[in-house]
C-alpha cells in the first residue's frame, strides 16, 4: 500500500481547503492514511510532520504498523494528546471530519485548542480520496470477493427445510474463518420464507420453511479489504409469481450494470434498476438504493442512489444489488461487485 | 423487557434536566428504549408521544418490534424526519446525545429546528440507565456468559502448535453459532505466544509456536445481550517466570473481584488489581484498565478504571480483566463477567 501517496493525495486536499492541519479519527482513515488496523487511534497531518496518538494497549502493534508518522504513547484519550500538540503547533486552521466527530469531541478539541486557532468542518475528504482503488486495493479487493463467493457452496449445502437460520450462517462464517479471513465485513443475512421480505433479515432462529425464498447476504474481510454478495435461492418449487419476481430483479440487476462505466452518474445506474422493475409493476417494492462503494469498509462512498450525482471513475468498485421485497410473501435480492474500469466495467463476483 | 418502565425512567431524566424534548439515535439506545433491532432509525422521545423514525427497508420490522411510539417510515434520513415532527412541536428545549451524534448531524437538526428551539447537550442519559439491569435483563446475560463460556472447550481444543490462530477463532465461531447465538460481540482474539503481549491481538494468520501463552478473549451476543471472557492457556512447558506471571494475573482479577460490592467506588476496583500486581513488579505492564459494564453493548458504563467515581450498584455487570504484557514475551490476561448483588458480588463466568 502507498501511504506516502495517500498522505500526499491528502495534503493536496487539505491545501485546495487551506487547512493547515487535519485531525484523523475515524478509524478507517487513519488506517488507510497510516496501516494502522487497531481500535484506538488518531492522526494529526500536519507540518512539518504527522503524528498517530494510541494508547498503552497500542504501543507494540502501532510501532509495527505506522507508516509516515511519529508514534506517541499517552495515558489518556488520543484526541486530547492530539489537541496538545495542535496548542503547541497553533495552526490557524484544523480540518475536523464533522461527519465523523461526535459533538462532544469537537467540543473538548474547541476547548483545549489555543484561541488563534480555527476548527474547521470537513465532509469526506480522506473518504473521496479511498473511493478510487490502487492496484494493490483492486487485488485485495478481487482476494476478498473470490473468498466470499466461496462461501455461496457451503451456505448453499447446509439450506434445508427445519435447519434454522443461524445453522447456515455457522457455516457461512466457519468456512469464511477457515479461508483465513479477518471476520465477516457485516452481520450475516440469512431471511428464508417471509422473512426473506426484509431486506436486513439478520439469520434468525427460525427455520427454514419448505417452500420459498432464502436471501443470503454477507461478506468477509480479507487482507483489510471487504467483500459483499447477495444470492437469493428457492427451497421448493417456486411458484409463477415467485418465478416472474426473480426474473424481474436479475433483469434489473443487469440493467444496472450494463450501464457502470467511467464518466456515468451513478443515479443514472440507479436509475437503471427502478426503470426494469417498473416494467413488471415491481418498483415500489424497491425500498432502497441500488448500491454503495466497497473497500476498506464495507459501506463506502459513492452511494449508488437516486438524486447523488457522484461520476463513476476508473478505481471505483461498488455493489449493485436492487432487491424487491413483498411483505408477508418473501424477498429477492441479487448483489455483485463491480469494478469500474479505464472503458467499462467488470464484475468482479464469480457467476452462479 | 419493560420498554414502559424505561421510556418512564428516562421521561424522569429529561424532567431533571428541563427537556421538552429528546433524540434518541445511538441505535443501542434506541432499541433499549424501543425494541427495535434494525439498523437505522431514530426515536423521538416527546410529549404527548414518542415517534419513532426509520426507512422502507424497516418498516415491516419496526411494526413487529416498536413498542410505545408511533412509527413513521420515511425516504429520507430518519433524523431529519424527527427534525421536522419537532419543527410541528416547537418545543423549548431538544436533548440530543452529544458523546454520540456527529457534529454534521448536530448541524443538520440546528438548520431544520424553529429559532424558539434550543439544541441541548447531553451525555449519556440513557447509557446510565442502561447501567443497571433489569432481573429480565440479568436473565438474559446469565444465559450470554454460559452460552459464551461454553465456546472454551472447543478454543482450547483446536489449539496446538501450527494451528493459525484464525483456525481456533473459527471453531470458537463456529460453535457460537451452532448454539444459537446472534454473532459474537466483538471481533475474537487469539493471540499466541509473542503476540499474546498485544492487549488487542485479533486472530492473526499467524500460527500457534510449540511454548508460550496463548489469550483468547471473546464474547456472543446472545438473546441481544453479550458476554465477555478471557482466559490465557500456555502451550508446550512454562517457564518459572511466566507460571508466575500467570499467577500475579490471577491473583490480582481475584483480588479486584474481592472488593466489588454495592456502594464501592469502581476505581477501587481497579486499584485492588494494580495493587497486587505491584508486589511481584508486574504492575507497570497492566496498561489498559480493569474493566467495563457489559449489556446490550459489550462495552457500556460503568468504566472500571483509575479515576472513576462511580459507585457500584445492585444490577451492574461488569467484567473484571487485569492483564500482564511483557513486549516479545508474551502476555496474560484473565476477565469475567460479575453482578453486583444487594450484598456482594456474584461471578457470573463459570470458573475453569
Amino acid at each position: 500500500m502507498n501511504y506516502r501517496q495517500r498522505q500526499q493525495n491528502l495534503m493536496r486536499a487539505l491545501d485546495k481547503q487551506k487547512l493547515d492541519a487535519f485531525l484523523v479519527a475515524h478509524l478507517p482513515n487513519v488506517g488507510y492514511l497510516s496501516g494502522f488496523t487497531g481500535s484506538s487511534g488518531v492522526l494529526l497531518a500536519a507540518s512539518p510532520r504527522w503524528s498517530f496518538y494510541t494508547d498503552g494497549r497500542y504501543a507494540e502493534q502501532a510501532r509495527r504498523e505506522v507508516q509516515g508518522a511519529r508514534i506517541v504513547i499517552g495515558k489518556g484519550s488520543p484526541l486530547a494528546a492530539a489537541a496538545a500538540e495542535l496548542t503547541k503547533l497553533a495552526p490557524r486552521t484544523v480540518g475536523i471530519e464533522a461527519d465523523r466527530l461526535t459533538v462532544s469531541a469537537s467540543h473538548m478539541l474547541g476547548s483545549l485548542l489555543p484561541k488563534r486557532t480555527r476548527l474547521v468542518e470537513t465532509n469526506a475528504l480522506v473518504e473521496r480520496l479511498r473511493m478510487i482503488k490502487e492496484p494493490e486495493e483492486i487485488e485485495r479487493l478481487r482476494a476478498a470477493v473470490l473468498a466470499g463467493a466461496a462461501l455461496l457452496a457451503p451456505a448453499v449445502k447446509a439450506i434445508a427445510p427445519g435447519v434454522a437460520e443461524t445453522a447456515v450462517a455457522a457455516e457461512i462464517e466457519y468456512a469464511a474463518r477457515k479461508a483465513g479471513a479477518n471476520g465477516m465485513s457485516f452481520e450475516t443475512i440469512v431471511a428464508a420464507g417471509a422473512r426473506s421480505a426484509l431486506p436486513h433479515g439478520l439469520a434468525s432462529s427460525q427455520s427454514i420453511p419448505r417452500q420459498g425464498f432464502v436471501v443470503l447476504d454477507f461478506g468477509v474481510v480479507f487482507g483489510g479489504y471487504c467483500s459483499d454478495m447477495t444470492r437469493t435461492v428457492h427451497v421448493g418449487n417456486p411458484t409463477r409469481e415467485m418465478r416472474a419476481l426473480y426474473e424481474a430483479v436479475l433483469a434489473a440487476q443487469l440493467a444496472a450494470i450494463a450501464t457502470v462505466g467511467p464518466g456515468v452518474e451513478v443515479a443514472r445506474v440507479d436509475a437503471a434498476a427502478r426503470r426494469s422493475l417498473r416494467r413488471g409493476g415491481w418498483a415500489r417494492f424497491f425500498t432502497h438504493s441500488t448500491g454503495h462503494g466497497v473497500g476498506i469498509e464495507v459501506h463506502e462512498l459513492p452511494r449508488v442512489a437516486r438524486g447523488v450525482t457522484e461520476v463513476l471513475q476508473p478505481g471505483m468498485v461498488i455493489t449493485i444489488e436492487p432487491g424487491v421485497y413483498l411483505p408477508g410473501k418473501g424477498g429477492v435480492r441479487i448483489e455483485d461487485m463491480v469494478l469500474v474500469g479505464q472503458q467499462g466495467a467488470e464484475v468482479l463476483t464469480p457467476a452462479s
